[in-house]
């Protein structure tokens, strides 16, 4: 039986739900899934400003799961919130949902563009970072926004799934993207026009994530001590 | 139920039921294996000349594999011969063991080496160009030869083990790499040293490319048709 | 007096005529052309999967112009099949037309775009991997098709030059190309247009492989074998 | 006039005195400068961990600094935490000690050498990842590590100037540096006998962003809003 | 004190007195800025041609201020003629317009646009070179032309402002800028609708320049003389 | 009857007889050489500063020749200095020695390593800047210095194999290179040892840069005017 707990890095449970219900489609039968948030902290994650927000407090849920012996964390965010601080503090295998949808990503093709979502202001900077910190810039054909906040997309479904098309299909068409990476943990259930009409796969970040966080704890593998080394101990004040 | 044919890309049986003993610890429960071999090519696979001797076998295997119905396929070599043309030519999802175990650790940590085996004439051409077209050579610190014929190192399982700790022991303390990665589908239970010893995650490339695999399945992923496009018909003679 | 092997990789004879006419223009006059095809194999070859049944056969030929005491083999053909084997196996030097082609025009220029031929589903990944094999992806701007079956171009001349120069166009126009490689074998003496009209280099591929081929003779050069070690004897079945 | 404000992202004045009078050598006659710690956080920053720890608390300081009317805010910390997220929210020039560090380096030379400090256990990730986000990866020969905790290293200043003498020297000896810089903000005075024996320039990087952030506030140049565009407004709970 | 000898490498003084009053207006109250042409050469630097034409009296005239004692030398031309051997011989801090203007442009944003100015042929050389020299291709979004000669643009000052922000535009909207470099020492007082419509900072290269030499000056600093060795002595006929 | 001068950018004619010596042995039958040096500029080059001496006159020198009527041009030495100008200014085709000799290090090899000459001050930045100007950045393993002044090698015959030899092997053995390229023209019949006893092509500049220059005449090929532009007309006093 693994325990894999699932840290939700803003201060709403709005999402909760609907992300154990699409990763309970996708969990292994053996696999027992928990949810939180975090209690501080942004409502939702669309830039680099948000992560600042988010870090800390996310960090600290993933050290309580290992604290509390699960087997291994997933942190619910395309932003990827603290994942790399995370992976220096615990010893247990922690994923974010960005860096194993683009690996897979470039598994199945040779250039992926990433569907983000929000805001309408356009903030690149988190997800250029990330491409580049995962070592996959020369595979990244484009990172496209649906230009909605994050908070109004499960409302307006139908725009959401139409605004997904379209930039799919100019990344695909303008720029040389043969894959396309769902750029949100929030989005569910809108790729299927994606990749029925463009016929291109549709990495949706979540379940990689769960089945990349289930295989690591199977395998015995964890984040390399060796880069990612335990904080040494001092004092930290909140 | 899934069903995964095993394509061993070497005309001997003698690794098989190793491999199948191995996967068999990390599959699902509903994932059935089955493995098979190609009947001509090479004995082993040590260098790019025999890549090109077991290329067309091994796609017609996979070609195979796909029309009698199996839901995924492993060719399973570090070379990753015929990859990529089978890629083009099947629609289910197909996976080598190299690809896989280099994006697997290159989530894990900074920079990966990867601990070939043979032979004595060090081939490098073979494993260069594969981390190469996998887009990860930023992330690869080194290739190390054991410099053992892939043929002898069951028969010889200490020094097999000997010669992958010292030459991970180089990887790590000279050329920088934090993960190691088994070069070679025949290295059965000898990673415990060095990932004991030097604190580094060591991918064993066989079941990550299982459970890559499975996870492709049942989230309906397949390699892009639009850069791995169907062949176009046409006369070829065998 | 030097002895040149010409290997086509293809099971038909068609282009013969055409190549060593073509060929023969280039030809130091001490140069001795001789052509071979493979006899089992693909009638032309367009995509990764066509390599993978023309390879071994390739390269079979390819051993036996050693053998037969050559000085020098070229595969000619711009999938550069089976290249990589044979220079392993080999100890005179051989060369594709491919490989030669782009590192000229990155000496000519600072964004070379190749013109691909066919098919209709443009298969995209053997060209695009040939270019980052070679080490020359920053200096690619583009990879452009023509988007014909190669085994009508011939027949479609004025096809074949219009869209040549139609896809020339965009390349240099659009994609910031300032030299263009004729990414074909079959395309004999339709390079004026685009040389003229859009005022840019066009590589031809098969001379300047011929003469990239001769100077390595001359020159006592030829592949690195502490990159392309021989292969190690064993066991390969045919 | 110019306002600037040193934000020292650690939950200690103890460094503050030691950099204002370091600071104060080499601002404009006309730059007036103000210091603060954050009231939360680390007592020093040695790997991602603590940057998560000291990046919200450190960015809201430099909101109050805007809000004070300064015309530039420095974070006087080598691992630049919370700067992009700065980047973001603030209009005025915002300035890290790491990025304008390696920028000046690039300058003076082809390959940089950094001399981080601590901790023992050699966390590699805070800074390599900066380097890649900078984008001067190609130019950076290392980054070594003089393993003394921060904290210790003014105490014990003469092992601080002997170990980084020790790694500087294989920089340039080994790894092909031609330039070092100084990887930590609390390295007072101990670069004379590495620039004088090794003979290369030694980058201090509190002084290089200071006059970096001056240059910004006189040329009337700040963050590029298209890239660090401002964060939506949404509720953020601390 | 502080004297900085402005060095522009063009046989015309029609720029000087542009050139000391922009400067002027950045430099440090305790700055002397002197200014000197070359007297043979070209009459602007528009390729590398004219760059050849002007590097040999370029770099002599930097020999001079630094034989004169001047403190560090600006080199005044975008195409940053001479830099590179002038590092060589002199081993006060010299710096050209570019370089400088290039690394301030990455510390603001991820991607920048440099709008160039003549020649009609449009000479894509000399600033693709420098670009790439300067290690930063990877941020540099595009090299546009205003194609106007550089003689032509102060008495057309309409014409350049126009056509500087015809360009900015297409490269924030098409070519994915988010910053903006001036490639040209000739432009004055034209940025402003750039930045205020376009939303972008624009690096005007020469003040740039100037903080930057100022700034080694103080900071002790000057290239590497491990990379940049001193010439060795010979004999050099003029 | 194709005429190709040969013009060796020093100021003396010291090397002029071996270099058509060695020469002579690789043209073609009906190729006509004739070999020039420039009257002013440095004996030998060994930097950026040599080079920058040395530019003017030289593509003053390759302009005669084009005036002149020769077919081609090869600038004789491994410092390429003046190409790219002469490239522009030129419509006949013109090469160096590095950069052809670089191109045909990469079909043979996977990584080369440069044997430079001199001076003993190790001037890098010269041969670093043209391997990044020439894309092969990732192909090459080191540069290498014999550190000889240039003008004495001749006389120090056993000297240079000897310390060729040594370096070469550093190179192979260290470095990781699989290919040797020599980084001088004027080191003649010295390789034999290394291509012997070390097992590697070594390639030797000249004859290479010769044989490209033939084969671009015969092809009909030269320097794409879209990159390396017609310097545009201007008063250039000298």
């Amino acid at each position: 039986m693994r325990q894999i707990k699932i840290v939700v890095p803003v201060a709403t449970a709005a999402w909760n739900e609907l992300i154990l219900e699409d990763m309970g489609r996708y969990k292994a039968a053996d696999t027992e899934l928990a949810i939180v948030n975090i209690e501080k902290g942004p409502e939702s994650i669309e830039c680099t400003y948000d992560v600042a927000w988010a870090e800390l407090f996310t960090v600290q849920e993933c050290e309580k799961a290992e604290a509390e012996g699960c087997d291994g964390v997933i942190i619910y965010c395309f932003g990827d919130p603290g994942l790399r601080a995370a992976k220096e503090k615990l010893n247990i295998p922690i994923v974010g949902i960005n860096e194993p949808a683009v690996h897979f990503a470039s598994m199945l093709g040779n250039r992926f563009s990433i569907m983000a979502v929000g805001p309408d202001t356009v903030n690149r900077a988190m997800l250029a970072d990330n491409v580049l910190l995962y070592g996959l810039e020369s595979r990244c054909a484009s990172i496209r926004f649906l230009s909605m906040p994050v908070l109004e997309i499960e409302r307006q479904k139908d725009k959401q799934a139409r605004r997904l098309f379209e930039e799919a299909t100019v990344a695909v068409e303008e720029d040389g993207a043969d894959t396309i990476v769902l750029g949100c943990g929030s989005m569910f259930g809108v790729e299927k026009k994606v990749r029925n009409e463009l016929n291109v796969p549709v990495v949706v970040p979540g379940p990689v994530a769960l089945r990349t966080c289930e295989a690591l704890i199977d395998l015995g593998l964890a984040q390399s001590k060796r880069f990612f080394a335990a904080p040494p101990s001092k004092k930290r004040v909140m």
